[in-house]
């Protein structure tokens, strides 16, 4: 199988950042070839003049199956909202919702241009998976463990854990597993000394949530003696493998300790401001420091949409106000760090338009908002947005052509979506 | 002239705020019924079916030509970014420029669902003008003034300002005149009390910039010895007839002034923190003082689009982050100031979809962003996007249908607004 994109404006992201006019030419799942007048007899043929070709965005931090309850429970405070509404819907969560609500949050993350996701979810977690391969997306995905929650045992935890990476390890060139532990008060420290350990044996990488709100980090400071990285790093949890969500509320020495190990930040701008957690993540200091800083939308119950355009432009607006200063943040970094450290984040080798890599491309329009280009880089961070998205490519196929899903039926999964959500809220309430 | 939705959700916006299922009937520029099954042979019939009609959203203050600007200096400090960019451009713009600038600003906005906006510019306005009455944009549009920059003077703006008011009284059922100055640093006290001298004389509205910088607040304090709203109010500025847009850094003194005399605010989240002006007008405060408060995007030199789904989300994330609070702001609110508080504040008869108003109506569909529907207003404000509307009706004219834009060449003004562009900072650089 191979893809030829004719006559395109190729936004590398290679060490140089380049930005070329010329063919880009896919075999199977790999770019092939970057070049000018490519003559090869391709199975595909994309015409992308006019179009812009960038690395697909990866979304570091989502619960996809949640596009499920988007907008349930709207304008509820915080503790009403989760305890009312979230958690009583997700109790009575069947994998047929976990399917659509998947299948959902997919279609609408490859329209926003997203070609990877790092997934965190604990429910029905197999039809995530299956989901990803029948629409082909890449998904980076865990049975999430907790065991300070009723009900929840430490044991149970691990071994469906374990069952979940020995299913998954090696069976999909898409879905790769990773370990993820919920959150500090949802985990309890023997939990999180194990699971990271079975990533350390497996070879996976390491996800959780931490120092998203306030309290977690006087409550972490009040029963540990230490900030929330600085207790995690007593207990070996901070490497360059480990990737830690949301990470707003931190002191200078977290950051600079972040930065010495290499971490990677997954900063998720939109849910941290509507869930009014308080925090702006202080990504620039992060990356000066020299974590690994990437974005996320969290899901689309908290932010309500899974649109990475949309968290690029607010991470970088945010910054600006936060430091009162207009050329910090600069649309460069901010793309970068949606790609090129997404992708070295999650290890995955893509986040570039170079030979060899895996071709995860998308095709954006020059529509009205992206005219006129002073600033490629600029027009794709502050004014694009999934209009402008009209190709897909993941893996070396074709998800997405001429703002087409052609992998499923997209009608089908938002009528069985609707009903899935409508007939999951009324069980639950 | 008549255009029938059928089988439609219609959003109201009426005092009840009532979302009811049914057809739409529009003759001529206005709503001429809503109801269930008209029987009416109208001369266009749109199929509104899994479609939803809103009130098209307002956008009170923008600078609309400045879409030649996008992306131009991106990354320089704020005054760097005048000095050396936007104001030595500005200063080459040609008629022309104007033209394709204001006819791409605009085609991004009617994209972006806005039926109306709020124009401030000083440079060629009349070629606005007749843009919007070419792409069939509704447009409040005046001859700004100021009088403290080199090369200005009072009586010049004043006689340039009365023969645009002239030029314009009457002449058009889209295009309405507004009297504006540009800020109280490039305004004498003179001027601005003849410019609201002109305004109410000719039963027009006035709008002006205000506190969107800290330094302005302490220039006025220094040398008014009172808060700019207070000063603005003791020449007689501030009244229900007055749009004062950004208004960020104020006493809670100021927001009760304001309330009372039911002045109206524009709030520009986007622009705000873009340019790293560092404040975030308290807009839930002013409504409830009994403020008009409406949205803005600014230009797209400072945005850098006009979509104004986006103002709409970011204006009520960070409230819900500036009060630590997540149930302030709630989406209806923020609808209300995007359509009926945007249409009070600029005097026009639309803003809601009630028998007798202005036929200005978006038809939004219901894509994967849109799904499932347990609250509508939250999927309009925090997941919708220009991505979701597919027909645009102002004055009870179509011009988007299906996405595509009827009254004038897309590519032509995008390929002419591009060239435009780069012959203008050429001849400025």
């Amino acid at each position: 199988m191979s893809i030829l994109i004719k006559n395109t404006t190729i936004v590398t992201q290679d060490s140089e950042r380049r930005i070329i006019n010329g063919d880009l030419l896919i075999r199977d799942s790999r770019i092939n070839e970057i070049g000018n007048d490519i003559d090869e007899k391709a199975d595909e043929i994309i015409d992308g003049n006019r179009k812009i070709a960038i690395p697909g965005l990866i979304n570091t931090h989502t619960h996809i199956a949640m596009a499920l309850l988007r907008g349930y429970g709207e304008g509820l405070p915080l503790h009403e909202w989760l305890e009312k509404k979230i958690w009583p819907a997700e109790a009575k969560l069947t994998s047929g919702d976990v399917r659509w609500g998947s299948l959902l949050g997919m279609i609408e993350s490859i329209r926003s241009g997203v070609t990877a996701i790092n997934e965190m979810y604990i429910y029905h977690v197999g039809e995530t998976g299956k989901a990803a391969e029948e629409i082909g997306l890449r998904v980076i995905l865990p049975r999430a463990m907790f065991d300070l929650i009723p009900g929840r045992k430490l044991e149970t935890e691990l071994r469906e854990a374990a069952v979940f990476i020995n299913n998954w390890k090696g069976r999909s060139e898409l879905v790769k597993p990773i370990v993820s532990c919920h959150a500090p008060y949802t985990c309890s420290e023997e939990l999180l000394l194990k699971a990271k350990e079975m990533a350390n044996k497996e070879k996976l990488k390491f996800h959780m949530h931490l120092s998203e709100t306030r309290k977690e980090v006087f409550d972490i400071l009040n029963s540990k003696g230490k900030y929330p990285f600085e207790y995690m790093d007593s207990i070996g949890l901070v490497d360059e493998d480990s990737i830690f969500a949301h990470a707003s509320w931190v002191t200078k020495r977290e950051i600079a300790l972040v930065g010495k190990k290499r971490a990677t930040i997954s900063h998720c701008p939109t849910s941290n401001l509507k869930l009014a957690t308080g925090g702006i993540c202080p990504i620039i200091e992060y990356d000066s420091a020299g974590a690994n800083v990437t974005i996320g939308t969290d899901s689309a119950a908290s932010n309500n949409s899974l649109n990475m355009f949309e968290s690029m432009k607010l991470a970088a607006l945010l910054q600006k106000h936060h430091y009162w200063k207009a050329d910090v943040a600069p649309a460069q970094k901010l793309f970068d760090f949606a790609t090129i450290n997404g992708a070295k984040g999650l290890g995955i080798n893509a986040g570039s338009i170079e030979k060899g890599k895996l071709a995860d491309i998308v095709l954006l329009e020059r529509g009205p908002n992206m005219v006129p280009e002073h600033n490629i880089i600029a027009n794709i961070i502050y004014a694009a947005g999934p209009q402008n998205v009209s190709d897909v490519i993941i893996n070396g196929k074709i998800v997405m052509r001429d703002k087409k899903i052609l992998t499923v039926d997209e009608e089908k999964v938002k009528e069985e979506a609707e009903k899935a959500a409508k007939d999951l809220v009324s069980r639950a309430s």
